[in-house]
């Protein structure tokens, strides 16, 4: 799906055929937000007013290219993660025994399609760890903004995340399994948006003042 | 740019080269709105819980398709928007008369480079009404939580092209142009936040409940 132009790949998405869907897409924007990281990080490499930096920043190149690779694959891992899903709910019911099978194959399959949307919400976690790093550094000039974009981007990639894990979840019947994977969800995404909401304070801080607070 | 590969167009972005930016990442994440608003229309299209509908599904297809093309272009022109501002900004400055005439090539593409993201702020509302409308029609089913998607994805457009307005419009010598720009940016983020809200608001009650609220 990577190798899609972006032309095909929004063509695709906007097909009435369900894959793929918005969690791919969730996954993009979450990769577009790992390249704006590596761009700001590109641009910081060789500035002399960084060089005490100059380990954690080649650090911080690798790493928001490594997830954003993670999340390209992750897109693709989205895309087909509710196939089994279908593919199970066409097993035989004749018998007990069938029924049994059967259930016990979507309810596996129901987990597996959730999984995706929950790394993405780990995952995100990991950018964010980035930008707030990139921000202790205390830039200057407009790469700010694009640490800001990539900020932003991170908390609708929670969201949407949140959203197709519980839209798999609803259909556990196992009442401790769903509660288990949605509350660890919830918590990934509540945590996240706490992060989120302190990092956008600190950098509007900067983008009206010029200067970053003390105490980043 | 449209014609890159997804991975071709993450690598560009990745670079500390400035272009493509956090600006042309967004018109993307709004043509991904719009194909999901397409994909929830295309659904139901053939519905005949929604026969009633025919003609506004139609519309609401060919729109989608049109705004996804519209962002698109917005992307390519966000690109290169800067181009002309660098450019003004090398023009000679030893006489007076070449100084006034830099600093008013200067403004002048100061002010376009700040077109594409606010055509994105008016173009965001477009997808808002369409979101709405289909809202409208009670669907039922996982195609609602992709217009929760969609509504999330332009929720981050309107914010991140409120930035990259700003961003242009600071370099702005003349206070009253830059404040009407910025005017403008705010109002259109503002009640695209409220509208945003209103909608997350709806669409959740329904996600919740497996039923519309009374009024929309």
């Amino acid at each position: 799906m990577n190798e899609l132009t972006i032309e095909g790949y929004l063509t695709e998405l906007g097909k009435k055929e369900g894959t793929p869907g918005g969690g791919s897409a969730a996954a993009y924007i979450a990769s577009m937000s790992a390249a704006l990281i590596r761009m700001v990080a590109d641009i910081q490499k060789d500035k002399k007013a960084y060089a005490d930096y100059s380990e954690e920043i080649t650090q911080a190149l690798e790493a928001s290219h490594a997830l954003r690779k993670a999340f390209e694959q992750l897109a693709k891992d989205d895309a087909v993660a509710f196939e089994p899903v279908l593919m199970a709910y066409k097993l035989p019911k004749g018998t007990d025994e069938e029924k049994e099978r059967r259930q016990e194959e979507v309810q596996k399959a129901i987990k597996g399609a959730a999984q995706p949307p929950l790394e993405m919400l780990e995952k995100s976690h990991d950018l964010i760890d980035l930008i707030e790093q990139l921000t202790r550094m205390k830039m200057k000039g407009t790469i700010v903004n694009d640490l800001m974009v990539a900020t932003l981007f991170v908390g609708t990639v929670l969201e949407t995340a949140v959203l197709n894990v519980t839209i798999n979840t609803k259909l556990l019947s196992d009442a401790n399994e769903r509660n288990a994977l949605e509350k660890k969800a919830i918590e990934r995404l509540s945590t996240g948006k706490q992060r989120i909401s302190q990092l956008r304070q600190t950098i509007e801080y900067f983008l009206e003042k010029n200067e970053w607070p003390e105490s980043i």
